[in-house]
């Protein structure tokens, strides 16, 4: 139930190619997921990787180019199908309140659960919401067009008192809280320290999304240290100058971002149709950032509490 | 070259389940493609399926269901990034523009050819269109929503003069012409007849699409005879009732269809995903007409000419 487990459904650019579908991808926090974009195919993914679609109580939406939304429409539809009654919202860039209006009364589905749109306009790091597993942030990137990216950081678990602490000092409930709020115990004019008493404080885990963004024109002080960095790598940076036309990275300029913001793993993705074999960006991005992922329809990558 | 060959991409309804697309088909006359719906995921068949999309002239939507739509945008906006030209002509229900147009507006698609759509509202069958391989006519069926099939009809040949005819009778340009146009031939006061000097007219091969449609409600005397029906069967006749309400047909109801109209063949297909396995539902048509086919995707089919 600890998961922090990141499932890609789709990372080709542009529309699918070579068995990969258009970017879409899933966060399990602790059982409760969270939808990042949702291109065309996106149902289909998830059925073919297990994914509980009705464990999903949030989509984000990157901006609003079709190979990130086309499969939403389609999405929404199927949850109804599937009886879906818990709430759904969904933050996205201007513009997607009309798109997903206009398709799904134009198509006359009948959806039976609530959809609330979030439209976000952002010109810095902005808190987006928070659940009891995780916070989200968005901050803008730099793409042909308004786009974000997104940075997830699991809540902080209270620390767990040991049982034998309590037992072998016998501590009253106003004691036990105290100590969860990390406030050392009194006992017999003797101060016990906190961190005998409670289990290590587990680690906040962290992820951050950064699709579609050439590496110049965005502030990303913000992702630093994080446990793992989803990043686009469209070309390979002999094509670096048609990349930045495009408002894209190459794989070179991801990796030197992940080590500059010293991430522990990076994961490439949103890859060019150009490319049958995603290697050559795997290597290139390797000999600047080791830990270097090439990211694949299907991948899972969980990251350890 | 003289196909007139059908491809399934997708026969599942309402939404993607046990390996099933949404609805989606390719009609390949003599080279000419042909696309009937567009759901979801219709583009990554056409890739698996290793459909020539850039042959492909018209698209025809039966209605506006998201089954049958969502992956129009998808596909439109693909043709693009594989640089098509040619223009492109969608044939659907009034709505269909605004929903491809807002699709398009709002993801900032860039379409490098010419999409024209042409809606259509019909109370009776009428010609679509034709071209020099087959006429398409389009015929309102019964759904819950306006909802269209189509008939295709390849475009008969003109004959052809059998090669030892034309040296044996030395046979001048005009009356070639005028073999050619079914006349007899003149010679030594003799008259030679037409079947003599000509291979036999070959047969023009049709097809009819009908989804989603209930059995009663609509006229279907256009169809007898011809020689591929695909046409729905939601649910088995057992559900019969909940077919009708919910504007279907059944397996049983479609092979009665099949057999009353005389066909060759029937296909069905556009599954309830109710259904994991479609056996029963192949079994049930064809306790009526035997020569039933259960569709699936990636089913090709050929009528030999």
């Amino acid at each position: 139930m600890d998961k922090f487990e990141l499932t890609i459904l789709g990372c080709n650019s542009a529309m699918p190619a070579h068995g990969r579908f258009p970017t879409s991808q899933v966060l399990n926090v602790s059982g409760e997921l969270l939808l990042i974009d949702c291109g065309e195919g996106t149902q289909m993914r998830m059925s073919q990787y297990k994914i509980k679609r009705n464990q999903i109580r949030h989509i984000l939406i990157s901006h609003l180019h079709g190979d990130h939304i086309y499969g939403l429409p389609g999405f929404l539809g199927s949850l109804s199908h599937l009886s879906r009654t818990a709430p759904l919202k969904i933050y996205g860039p201007p513009g997607l309140q009309e798109y997903v209006s206009t398709c799904l009364r134009i198509s006359q589905s009948h959806i039976d659960y609530n959809i609330e749109i979030v439209e976000v306009a952002l010109s810095s790091l902005n808190p987006l919401f928070r659940t009891s597993k995780f916070t989200v942030e968005a901050f803008p990137v730099n793409h042909r067009i308004p786009c974000m990216g997104f940075l997830i950081k699991e809540t902080p678990r209270p620390v767990n008192i040991k049982k034998d602490a309590v037992s072998t000092y016998e501590m009253s409930i106003p004691e036990i809280k105290a100590v969860k709020a990390g406030q050392d115990l009194l006992r017999d004019g003797k101060q016990i320290p906190n961190e005998d008493l409670t289990h290590p404080r587990r680690r906040a885990r962290s992820y951050a999304y950064c699709a579609d963004t050439q590496i110049y024109g965005w502030s990303k002080d913000h992702l630093r240290g994080i446990d793992m960095l989803y990043h686009e790598a469209t070309y390979l940076d002999e094509l670096r100058e048609q990349a930045h036309t495009r408002g894209h990275a190459t794989a070179l300029e991801a990796a030197e971002l992940a080590k500059r913001l010293d991430v522990d793993q990076l994961i490439i993705g949103h890859y060019s149709s150009r490319y049958r074999s995603i290697d050559a960006l795997v290597e290139e991005a390797q000999t600047v950032f080791p830990n270097t992922v090439g990211g694949y329809d299907g991948m899972i990558r969980n990251i350890d509490a």
